[in-house]
């Protein structure tokens, strides 16, 4: 089991994120493409730090909305999202080779992730997208139940799907995360720790309500955003790396 | 003697340039990378109508400015210029090639353009880019009196240049264009045609103080913005082919 | 019955719609307010224009999306739609009366303004807006068969309804507009004109299925992006002089 | 002498500057106005806190450069600068409205407030905006040996001049700062007292060749980006305060 985080996220003048700190204790960087964060200059500088402690790269493309940082749902056309995540993945694609790096996944961001995993025309537009780019990108997108169907979907597409679970947030018995407005919705870190030990081990998750829920999962998200998350982005790196 | 034009610089709703019916005429396609037009949507069908009319395609990069449409000077770093002709170019690049084309050349658009000709560091700074990028791209400029020294100056950079000149502009005898707020610094189509006509035999214009300017010319640059100029480029194509 | 048109919707270098033709033949005139559309030059010369044909001006607010020309519902939250209409309205206030110009409604624009048809969380965001600003604004919105409670509600905020009626618009019997993807969806201008000719003499148009749908109507919104369309105004405006 | 710092620098999820902190310590907010930061919601919760401690509002109008922060100049033309003004100080003033505050002058960010200071053509243009605005509003600018002749400038367009000095930068004997890329070019806090005690008491500093300078300052511009500025803030507030 892999880890992953966002990065790259910072815009400008304005920082996000301790990609320093984290960038050591992962294996895999959801970089930002310029359309929620990551503007030309700190996408370049945030592949050159990816390359620097040799982790894996993938695009990280969002709508566009800067100001939502991609978090807010748009209604756009099936064309419209296949023009905006080609561009993007395009535009993360060059730069990294220009730097020596060949990126090899796309994880959609925020709100296209999770128009995506619920919305088939929307996942449908973003296999096109891989499936025509002239190399082989796989799509990370999340473990649920339905993870055997999506790979299969997928896998008419020519696209590898590499399925992730989320450490810290709490899962509902149909496979879905607690919404972040319920108590619980996200763990502390002991309860998290918990959580990562269980997916090493025993490739579950206990649910909210109490039931083994079995998850096929190829890595994990992690965040970074501040030096807590940091510690314990390092304690789930040392954990996965015990039961290795 | 090829032709050239700026094109693919709608956005969103608004249409720019007749692009459709340009294109039949043309050589070479300068395409907007979404920095100072063309979303990435209009990127890709003008992608596709380069594709359809086999023209060549450049990136056509640009300072960040889509209500200036780039034509605003702005004091950029050079680690800016080059992080923001990487992206541009890398997104058209990866897009064209999703589309079975392949890239052969950038040319900066507007203000970032008149910058590289008169300014050392951000003409370096484009080179820096095209040297670095992992596939063979020519870089478009003026041509002028310094063209044999710009040849030289890219060499170094592995990288070669296309040189061009503009059909409906009266040139000055130091090889700079007369500028636009000055009377007949843009050509009527009578003179526009004599000009191309003694590029095509001669390898000179006529300056505006009468004497003969010779030009090294690769490509002439054209523009079809409306009806009247899409015909001057059908009767510049035709004129170019008779000499060929 | 007034006739209202919205204008100033070109962006930097791009033009849309013919406003200088429309402007004569107009009451109300929707002006952008740089969100989806009208740069704040563009604002100012169109606030200029409006000024010079004496047409009323609305602020014509929209959710914050150039490339979609606000055509795309976003996610937002109330707070979020509540800071960006106050924003836009206040920045065509304050340059309204730069220039000697008093605002006096605000017509949401495009995406915000269906969301606010179907959706009472967004119209009372935008009322209360309204109810907060230091001026008297109204509120224009499509005249339905809900436009009474519609103009209940508003006057509980204090805010003043202008109900509106599309020209070249087939409705259906609950007062929706039929689809755009449907067929006979777009009156012709025969059609047009026979629906504003019975609106004017009988406050009511006839719906798809042929019956007779009594709509309380205060303006008629009509389309100049083209030559064909100021015809059309031109006519319309004299068809509505003539039964003044 | 009074205390200005700008504020209202976040945009969207990203956070910039110590407002919450700031605010009680200072008695004019410079609040940006959405061109290189402070989106509307941002906007608005910033008028809500200079409200809540009394403290006077200003707006901050930029270039349109969010990536670039504003510092880049821009080579706009003087329509293009009154437009983009105008806008964004009616954006303010609009909103600032709606809560019940009165905006009370105009200090421009970054690259424009350099460029006001060495351009007549842009002073002017600014001085333009202000002078057609509805309600009375002052310019912040630079004090320097120009001062009495940009307030007497000021006068003929009815408007009044707020001079400010800048507590933590060193000056040079012709009036300007010393460019940050010399050393010493900013103080440290020991030297930052100094200057602000020196300019309360003698209403001059020490320049970086060692002459006195005298300044005929109003308001002295401070900065709150971390911890320690605020301390400083805090400092700089309890020695002006001694002194009154």
């Amino acid at each position: 089991m892999k880890l992953n985080c966002d990065l790259g996220e910072s815009f400008g003048n304005w920082t996000m994120g301790l990609d320093a700190q984290v960038m050591p204790y992962i294996d895999q960087a959801n970089i930002a493409c310029g359309f929620h964060a990551g503007d030309p200059l700190i996408m370049q500088k945030t592949l050159e730090l990816a390359k620097q402690h040799n982790v894996c790269v993938g695009a990280h493309p969002s709508y566009p909305d800067l100001v939502g940082f991609g978090r807010r749902s748009m209604n756009c056309s099936t064309e419209e999202i296949i023009a905006m995540v080609n561009y993007q993945v395009a535009a993360m694609d060059g730069v990294a080779k220009s730097l020596g790096i060949d990126i090899s996944y796309v994880k959609p961001h925020g709100a296209l992730y999770n128009d995506m995993m619920v919305n088939n025309q929307i996942r449908l537009a973003i296999l096109t997208v891989l499936s025509n780019y002239p190399k082989k990108l796989a799509l990370m997108l999340q473990a649920t139940p339905e993870l055997a169907q999506h790979r299969t979907e997928a896998r008419d597409y020519g696209v590898e799907i590499i399925s992730e679970a989320f450490a810290d947030r709490c899962y509902l018995e149909n496979g879905k995360l607690t919404p972040r407005s319920e108590p619980h919705a996200v763990h502390n870190k002991e309860k998290m720790l918990a959580q990562v030990q269980q997916l090493t081990e025993h490739g579950s998750v206990m649910t909210a309500s109490g039931k083994q829920l079995v998850l096929d999962v190829d890595s994990l998200c992690v965040h970074g955003d501040n030096l807590a998350g940091v510690q314990a982005i390092s304690e789930i790196n040392a954990l996965i790396n015990a039961s290795r």
